[in-house]
């Protein structure tokens, strides 16, 4: 091989054209495996990540003593011990219990002429997927996708390359202990960012990109890329407590809505307090929040309730802190709610407080999210909890998927069509 | 106003913007509103349609005085005659007698920490439609948004402006007589090619495009579209004749599929002969599309069958004729048919001809299409057909929607989720 040629083949554009065209043909064989033989695959690679712990551990200490300048939370996220490897190892052997949904009739009916029209789910395809530190990601989506019967093609964030790349391995010994192609799952070869690009731009070669991580991430792939894309923007989620709300559960889901994890896309960004209740509940819950370290910016009446309350400017209702602050406004009763959700939030996830069915009621149709809650907290906005076994992200969308994408998310459908001779008049 | 504000206000972008801060309005009136509401639009239209068939006549002859230099068939395309206005009106009335596939629970369990998730569909809120001369779609596309309670914001061809302005007046007074918004439904007010332009970039303004039209429309809306698009590329239709199928059938079948009506997207472009039967089914196969006016074009072995069939070169494989033209092929059984149709077909509507139920079975396993038929023509590839009543066009991606597109794909969803005070561990 000559240098010209050399060059040619490591184009990124060549690069990312090899590993779909692999995917792709490992993406037929998945379209076609039986449920048995993509669990044997996510089971035995399961297995095999937690034979594989010190290995794992030993990568990840590669990645983080090259990740020093990370933040203390970068650096946590990044950080696998035996307990994250056995979660991950946990999270494959879920998704390989949950129901197959490729070849699931979701639809059938019969038409006056007689043919028989069934609606049956099949993959997507190929998958790009693009994320950040987290190298749980890897397993994941990889997981996600196989069980799916999709090939993805992953491209994971530099400070994470070789504890995913040990991740990697174990799924490439699950699928070949069931016999699936190893290029069910590939990570791209090097961490060049013009892989990324070469990614956004793979029209026919790859079906769906899928980006997990920060904002800026998330921009970029929607401003650059030429494929569809199932994202996330972001989550600036809302509590509502409204009058007839117990006060104690009003309490209790504020403070995990905003402090259980503030780093969350589903936790709570902002407080809506209802006038007719706020002389009783607002003091007890800033309370809670203060106690919880969390800082806060109100509306005059909110700075009233506690002289530690800061002034909310107009931005603060636009915002999504991902910290430990949340902003709070009182607001006239669930119309007004519903009407600053509409008018601030990000179609995430939102919540009211309320022992009134016919408000609560209201509620859960007026406000126009991909998760509505009624007396419940904001944080169960993942796909785990919802039962999908696990989650390749959320979708702010209202396109294809919207809300918490499990496997039976990254499937289309066909229609199987059985006549008795039938021509069209 | 000063000639510098009127040439602002005169922008594209402006102009789109006014019409959609419009159409979102009105969206959030239509996603509320009830269905015997949208259906009293929708007859009041149709009703409306009806008594104005003189209107709309004497509109569509202006269109017609202009469109001279159209072929036969695009002047047939355009032509609205009393006949015609009438199925416009049926097809309004068809969609009226649906159920509303909003508010409807598609999806519902609990989880074992007793949280009630329920998933309703929910509209996806303006959408922008272009097409190009049909004067029907202006109802067709507007009836199916009403109905599922999206605003449509509409731009049609050139050339069938005046037809499209009367129909566009006969859905507004429908929309009227049921207290709805004019702005649910809405024509750009000129036929300035920018306008597309300023659709397709219209992010937060306009959620999808449905384009409806010829390759070369659908290619600009894909290249130049910063939104979502619901599109439909090509429609390469096989039909494949299998050694198990009963002759009389597939005679039937073939000349349906390929000729009943050769312009529209589920016409068959390519017939698969299995080897096994070529020798009894071919001839007759090939005497009735001769005789139907049908040019062939063949491999070797279908030349060798009739004098008449020209040499298919490998392009012919990959041609959507749209016309009467068909290429043939004699393959090795139903596993070369499927991958003859995997390599060269679009993935829209493909067939099988046969009576062993265990060669159908392998078919509509194995066939990628959106569509797949046993014993039935191609030429079903259609919303009504579907019992969708119309459909705003043929989805051939497999994200969000596949196959024909009815009021209930232009649906999102939205998960209610019930507690009793669940937080997050």
């Amino acid at each position: 091989m000559n240098e010209h040629t050399s060059r040619r083949n490591d184009a990124p554009e060549r690069v990312i054209a090899q590993l779909a065209a692999a995917a792709r043909a490992a993406a037929q064989v998945l379209a076609r495996a039986e449920s048995a033989r993509k669990d044997k695959a996510l089971r035995a690679a399961a297995a095999t990540i937690r034979d594989s712990t010190a290995a794992i551990v030993e990568a990840n200490r590669l990645d983080l003593d090259r990740a020093k300048s990370l933040t203390a939370a970068g650096q946590d996220r990044l950080r696998l011990d035996p307990k994250r490897i056995g979660g991950i190892a946990e999270g494959l052997e879920a998704i390989a219990g949950l129901p197959d949904p490729i070849g699931r009739e979701d639809q059938a009916w019969t038409r006056p002429n007689g043919l028989a029209i069934s609606r049956v789910r099949v993959p997507l395809g190929v998958i790009g997927i693009i994320y950040e530190s987290r190298p749980n990601v890897t397993a994941d989506a990889g997981g996600l996708c196989l069980k799916s019967g999709n090939a993805a093609i992953l491209r994971g964030g530099s400070e994470s390359v070789e504890s995913s790349r040990a991740i990697e391995r174990c799924l490439h010994a699950g699928l070949a202990a069931a016999g699936l192609p190893q290029a069910a799952i590939q990570l791209v070869p090097s961490q060049d960012r013009a892989l990324v690009g070469a990614m956004l731009t793979a029209q026919g070669a790859i079906d769906v990109i899928v980006p997990r991580g920060g904002r800026s991430l998330i921009e970029r792939v929607l401003v650059e890329s030429r494929l569809p894309v199932i994202g996330h923007l972001e989550g600036i989620c809302h509590v509502y407590v409204d009058r007839a709300a117990e006060l104690e559960m009003a309490r209790r889901i504020v403070l995990n809505a905003k402090l259980r994890r503030t780093g969350v896309c589903g936790a709570a960004e902002t407080l809506l307090v209802d006038a007719a209740c706020a002389s009783t509940h607002l003091r007890p819950i800033l309370e809670d929040l203060f106690a919880g370290g969390c800082e806060v910016r109100g509306d005059a009446q909110t700075q009233a309730a506690d002289p530690r309350v800061r002034p909310a400017t107009e931005q603060d209702w636009r915002t999504e802190y991902l910290d430990a602050i949340i902003s709070v406004r009182v607001v006239g009763g669930v119309e007004a709610a519903i009407e600053h959700i509409e008018t601030y939030g990000s179609h995430h996830t939102d919540a009211i407080v309320t022992d009134d069915g016919a408000t609560a009621g209201r509620f859960l149709a007026g406000v126009d999210s991909a998760i509505v809650l009624h007396n419940a907290s904001t944080q169960f906005a993942d796909g785990g909890e919802f039962g999908f076994g696990g989650e390749i992200g959320i979708s702010t969308s209202k396109l294809h998927v919207r809300g918490p994408v499990g496997a039976e998310h990254l499937t289309s459908y066909k229609y199987l069509v059985r006549g008795t001779g039938q021509i069209r008049p």
